[in-house]
Order: C-alpha cells, then structure tokens, then sequence
C-alpha cells in the first residue's frame, strides 16, 4: 500500500517537469490556462504548509517540488501569455 | 489545520477546470504537455486506488475529480496535438 503511495506522489509531483521544460524550451503558453495555474500555485502552497503542520517530510518535499515547478509555469505564462 | 488540508485539496482539484474549459472551448492544446498529463494521469489514478485503500472518502473522491478533468486535457491534447 505504501509503495502505491509513493508511486503516486512521485508520478503527480515530477509530471511537471517535462510541462516546465517545455514552456522554458518554446516560450509558448497560449493553450495553458492562467487561472489553472494561478489556483493549483496556492493550492500547493497550502499543501505544503499542511504537510510542514503535520510535520511530513515526504509530504514537504512533494509539494515543494511541485511549488517550484508550478512557479516556473505561471511565470512563463505571465510573460509569455 | 484540517481547514487548511480541506483548502489545498478543494484548490488543487478544482484548479485543473478552467484548464479543461479552455480546451474543450478552443480545441487549442499545443503548449500543453502530452507527457505531464500522461504521467499526471497514471498517477492520480494511483492516488485514487491509494485513497480507496486507505478508506479515505475525501481522497477518493478529490483524485476521481480530478482524474475525470484530467483524462478531458489527456483526450484533447492526444485529439488536437
């Protein structure tokens, strides 16, 4: 049970990277959606700060990748449009 | 604290709507990454037998939300390119 947890943790958390390598590589971000991203970047952050208050290492971790992640996103979004 | 985990899972879930809005809307997907929402796919179904394993009604039906919204980008982005 507990490796289908990290399997899901670690499939949802680095399913960003090739979407943040992608808007870095293309400059291109006219089909994402500013208010997904805008929405999911708070969401994460309180994730992240849920996971600091239940004191979760694995918790943390994810949600801070996946902060940083979503950040390069809606920054590119916010430039590019 | 509960409020701040029932905060984070109604934005992290609800976040990906106005994504799938705009794509269903323009039937413009380019910029969005067939990977990410490949593996973002894979790995909230995992979610959603993790929170089915676990007895979590709230996770359950949190990653069916969000899996339904996400397998509507998958299928316009692997429809549209």
């Amino acid at each position: 049970m507990e490796t289908i947890g990290w399997l899901a943790a670690v499939l949802t958390t680095f399913s960003f990277v090739p979407q943040a390598i992608k808007v870095i590589r293309t400059k291109e971000t006219s089909s994402i959606s500013l208010w997904m991203y805008s929405i999911f970047t708070l969401g994460i952050s309180f994730w992240l700060v849920y996971g600091l208050m239940i004191g979760s290492v694995q918790m943390t971790l994810a949600n801070l990748v996946t902060l940083v992640l979503a950040i390069i996103i809606l920054r590119a979004k916010i430039k590019n449009g």
